[in-house]
């Protein structure tokens, strides 16, 4: 029997790099469809990448998965946040009653949601909707000592990511969050991976003004002094700085990539789990879609580190997922435009002289 | 009998602007929704103007028509497009077989798509889907002569804009567009409409090169010289320098307004029939979305001279109504999220204490 640790590397092991042979097969399809080269722009670049992810020719995108991680932070006692812990149940119930924004924009795009409690500080109450896998009440104050061991850490990732193993089909996979706080921990993880300083790396969370920030960027780089996260190793700046949640969501990452299906990342939070995913698991980065341009601050500096481009720019700076939600439906459109449209010759469009230079091999 | 410049005129008095109560009972409503306050960007924004377009406490997005008006142009003969006239009805067919791009994302989003012939130079089979109200075989050519009459002109506006009326529903209604050759009135249009040079209305269409694109300026230039368009009379500017097709997208954009829909409008050439449309009604610009920035020179000119931004920025510059399709989604969301998101106090959440400044009135 496997212990945990050797788990998690057995199932990184399983993850390989997209297929380079369907990405040129569809590329080719691509370029013969009825209209002129390159004018869909991201709905191209999308379908490609994704016929290669999922090696399909036809990339499908009808099973949608929305997994809300959700998890408190001891941290908030520093003050770090406009609210109280109390709100991440709030939300939660709130969720499970579809009454959240990442229940209806993920209903909206016909996406399976599921809210996975893997650290909430409170007793939730018996519900079909909510997936009980609470690992802790919550991490420890990261501003006096490390927010998990790092067992708890390697168990939240297992967790995200046997949540999605146990998916019959997943064609495109998000994870959201809720978890009041949360973006210390993010600022945290980003400061450590990608080593941009407290102050680029700590923003206004939900709303904080410039004092509450400059306390934030305080309690962060206090965190950073007590427990010396080790950038080289992922699961001791997880153990260390992270969030139960965010490592829940790295797991989902990590499982949407096993099943090969299209990662859709949202904002900040997302960006922190995922960066962590390609410490643990270099390369898996091509299977992200980074679905929007999140208003908080360090947001773009986590896509650029992951070499990611967003498909939105909608000014949303809510988390939970909400961007990845409204970001599926962009995939969506690109299965669809590659998939359904006629190619010039089905047409009879007599103009396929203008596009000389294309290869003459026989279309996907 | 009302003649038809009798009829237009009515019909331009049937509009009215968005309802600023409602507008406010609708900023109320997104106040309290269970979300730190503006964290939705556009899809609060777009949400707001819906609820004052549609004068209803709960915006609607589910009949949503796309209006595909197809025409050819005379122009076409001096080698501005690398395209042959054909390719219009052959796209037509390709559409009427829900083989294009348009119909492809129309259908994805669930608009009823119609695609209205106003100005095809080919004899279209009958075909239940094409909707047959040509008014003639194409324009004329624009650099030695005016695209058509005035009453043609007027004809084109009237058939976009009782197409529309002819809808039992309509939510939200975009104009796409198919004709060989229409960016070059576009631009022409665009340059009187706002001043700006030929040079700077110019753009590549669908692919020029630099050498072309010159060529492209200097026809336009001779339109614009030959023709003399009067800019403060826009049914001369459309009769001189416009199209048939071009025509009938202000008339949808006329007919939605009059029915209390949103206009989502797509890029260049939209923008230009949009323009066209806010300077026979002026404040009908309060009724549009711009659906996303295209690729196509001037198009960012005229969304400025419009007072718009646009909502999606996918390196799109197809036409067709494309991007408008995309961005009929973000209405969506932008509407779901408004109606069926919980308050605050529905999701018992007890940090309302976090919004002091705001109203204290009923929540809407």
């Amino acid at each position: 029997m496997m212990n945990d640790i050797e788990r998690l590397t057995e199932y990184i092991r399983n993850v390989s790099p997209p297929n380079k042979a369907t990405v040129d097969r569809a590329l080719e399809r691509e370029f013969w469809l009825a209209k002129p080269r390159g004018t869909l722009g991201e709905l191209e670049t999308v379908a490609v990448q994704l016929a290669g992810i999922q090696n399909r020719l036809r990339p499908q995108h009808q099973h949608k998965l929305m997994v809300v991680c959700a998890g408190d932070h001891g941290v908030v006692e520093e003050g770090v946040s406009l609210y109280s812990k109390d709100v991440t149940f709030q939300q939660i119930l709130n969720f499970s009653k579809s009454g959240g924004c990442i229940t209806v924009l993920s209903e909206n795009v016909g996406a399976k949601v599921i809210l996975l409690d893997v650290g909430v500080d409170h007793d939730l109450p018996p519900n079909p909707r909510i997936v009980s896998a609470k690992i802790a009440r919550g991490t420890k104050n990261i501003a006096k000592g490390p927010a998990m061991t790092r067992e708890e850490a390697v168990t939240s990732i297992l967790t995200g990511l046997e949540t999605v193993l146990l998916e019959p089909y997943v064609d495109l996979v998000a994870a959201g969050e809720m978890g009041i706080g949360n973006t210390t921990p993010s600022s945290c993880m980003a400061t450590v991976f990608t080593g941009m300083s407290p102050e680029e790396a700590t923003g206004r969370g939900a709303g904080l003004d410039d004092k509450q920030v400059r306390h934030k960027v305080d309690v962060i780089r206090r965190a950073l002094d007590v427990n010396r996260p080790d950038p080289n190793d992922p699961l001791d700046v997880l153990a260390k700085v992270g969030g139960l949640e965010i490592g829940a969501m790295t797991g989902v990452y990590l499982g949407a990539a096993i099943r090969k299906a299209g990662i859709v990342v949202d904002g900040f939070i997302a960006a922190a789990a995922a960066t962590l995913a390609e410490k643990l698991c270099p390369g898996i980065r091509e299977y992200m879609i980074a679905g929007h341009k999140s208003r908080e601050k360090a947001h773009g500096a986590l896509l650029d580190f992951l070499k990611l481009r967003p498909l939105l720019d909608l000014g949303m700076w809510l988390g939970e997922g909400s961007g990845a939600a409204v970001a599926m439906y962009v995939c969506q459109c690109a299965c669809e435009h590659f998939n359904k449209m006629t190619t010039l010759q089905e047409a009879s469009i007599t103009d396929v002289v203008l596009w000389p230079d294309l290869p003459s091999r026989a279309i996907a």
